[in-house]
């Protein structure tokens, strides 16, 4: 069981509901071999756990390692879960009830596997190995179809007494506003995730409001991708503009008042949004944060852009599994 | 040093910007005696420094005690403040500016004093000895004049790297909404707290709807009591019945997503609004904070009113100034 540089190896993944990908990843935190799969999201438990496999052994060949050179997994997942018995209970995005990936992957594997909400994965890999490292209160926010979140306080993570802390999408920030996926309006992920954009520019196109994004979303069946939002804006499309400028404003809002709750001393945003619209997009984000903090006089404390991309829910995976090594 | 049993007493004080309350306390968190003087809120540093020293002897005489029984000081003041120091920065309630309230009292004293922001005092005090004992993860909110939290975590007060985490009155609720006392518009504080429901009764007035509440105001230079709202709500007064019900529905909104946020196992809801206004009102804020939290199907996290009324900050403080002894 023992890794290439003493310490012994662990698998992460990130199972995603577009793709799932693998990490075997060294004690110190390198990732050796890589894996990719698309999700299966429609075929179920079995499926997924078929694509899984493949993808964790496409990476285990990557790292010239075999499957008994792992002491443990971790799995990144869209939930809700019970991370007591490694069971999803069920998820918007994959056609998955009450299916035990962690088990059935720690059989595969012959190693325990742990599974924690994807995106208090990916906060936990920024957090230690990202944006965040040498922090110790920390509020993450991944912003993509939805927006989810990951607060550290005094370097751990904020679990709840629900296990399911971290849903800063579901803060309101305009009563009254735009209808939520969660059945409320006005929330933050209502007002400033992909989604919310999406609805906003399909109205301006019912309108004829011109812009680039009508045709392109038609192609698409109606739906954006992060890159065409950002290269809309690169070329000044007016709607695109508009509404990308009104999202961030909201999302400042939010995490501004977040920060006045819990003054950490570093914002970290990642998600698909975040990494295809860039620096120009984080600048409108932090003039509208900081306008609503009030515990900051001084301007210390820091909001700034994810480092890991894609890698942090796998990297975060992998940490949470080499600490239930420890703690066992 | 020694207490009546055993263990030390301490002096807890809570600094409000109407009135001072002084305890001394003993080892088992019992009030040996109290005292109450006005606040001199005009009279700078010194004259606070008197009447508190004051309503210090008032409670050492009602416990039987003398000033040399006193093993620690504790005191809940607006702030911000130095921590550290001990010294109040300023003040929007109290004349004061750089006023080492702490080395003042310690000097009188003969004994160690800490000076801690007062909601996060009254919060403890709740977390501790009141509504939340037993409990390791709180959100205590006093709605009053303003809104104030303290953010529990695992049995911790989160501080923040700011020292001033806790701000809850400053999450954005309805933006664009009405202007707030830190410049933004449309916080939580700006929408619930006593002062944006007397500013909305004033509207009322000067459009001549009729209002128990616009000669009771008149009176009082167009200042709103609690007590005042209380009694036109339990006369079914209809401007006050609906603005409270607007503000209540308004703080359930702040505090359900921060529950998403944060998922704690209790909600505590204290100050003179809560106070006055009771169990009704609580039940309103209830309702909409419910609609809100998507991180609790089954409906176990409570939200309860604060139990321990003005003592809360008194025995928070006492409770910081004993804990302040076995940290030294």
């Amino acid at each position: 069981m023992a890794g290439l540089d003493g310490g012994p190896l662990v698998v992460g993944v990130d199972l995603g509901g577009t793709k799932i990908l693998a990490g075997v990843v060294s004690a110190d935190n390198r990732i050796l071999g890589r894996g990719k799969r698309t999700t299966p999201a429609k075929d179920g438990g079995p499926a997924i756990l078929q694509a899984m496999t493949e993808c964790v052994d496409e990476a285990l060949v990557q790292a010239g390692v075999s499957r008994d050179a792992i002491a443990a997994g971790g799995i990144g997942s869209p939930g809700p879960l019970d991370v007591h018995t490694g069971v999803i209970l069920f998820s918007a995005n994959l056609n998955v009830k009450n299916y035990p990936i962690g088990p059935e992957l720690a059989a595969v594997l012959d190693a325990p596997v742990v599974v924690r909400n994807d995106v208090r994965v990916g906060g936990y890999g920024e957090f230690v190995l990202g944006a965040g490292r040498g922090y110790r209160n920390v509020i993450s926010a991944f912003v993509g179809t939805g927006i989810g979140g990951c607060i550290i306080v005094d370097g751990r993570i904020v679990t709840g007494s629900t296990e399911n802390a971290g849903e800063i999408g579901h803060i309101i920030i305009k009563a009254g506003g735009p209808k939520c996926g969660c059945g409320q309006r006005g929330c933050m992920e209502a007002l400033s995730s992909k989604t919310a954009i999406a609805g906003r520019v399909a109205k301006a196109v019912k309108k004829k409001t011109p812009t680039v994004l009508g045709a392109k979303m038609a192609r698409k069946g109606g739906r954006l991708k992060s890159g065409d939002l950002a290269e809309a804006v690169a070329d000044n499309d007016s709607v695109a503009v508009r509404e990308v400028r009104r999202a961030a404003h909201f999302l400042g809002l939010g995490l501004g008042g977040l920060v006045n709750v819990l003054g950490p001393e570093i914002v970290i945003i990642g998600g698909g949004v975040a990494q295809a619209l860039g620096d120009s997009w984080l600048d409108l984000v932090r003039v509208s944060a900081r306008r609503q903090i009030l515990t900051d006089p001084e301007g210390k404390i820091q909001i700034v852009r994810a480092s890991l991309g894609d890698d942090a829910a796998v990297l975060g995976a992998a940490l949470m599994a080499r600490e239930s090594l420890l703690q066992s």
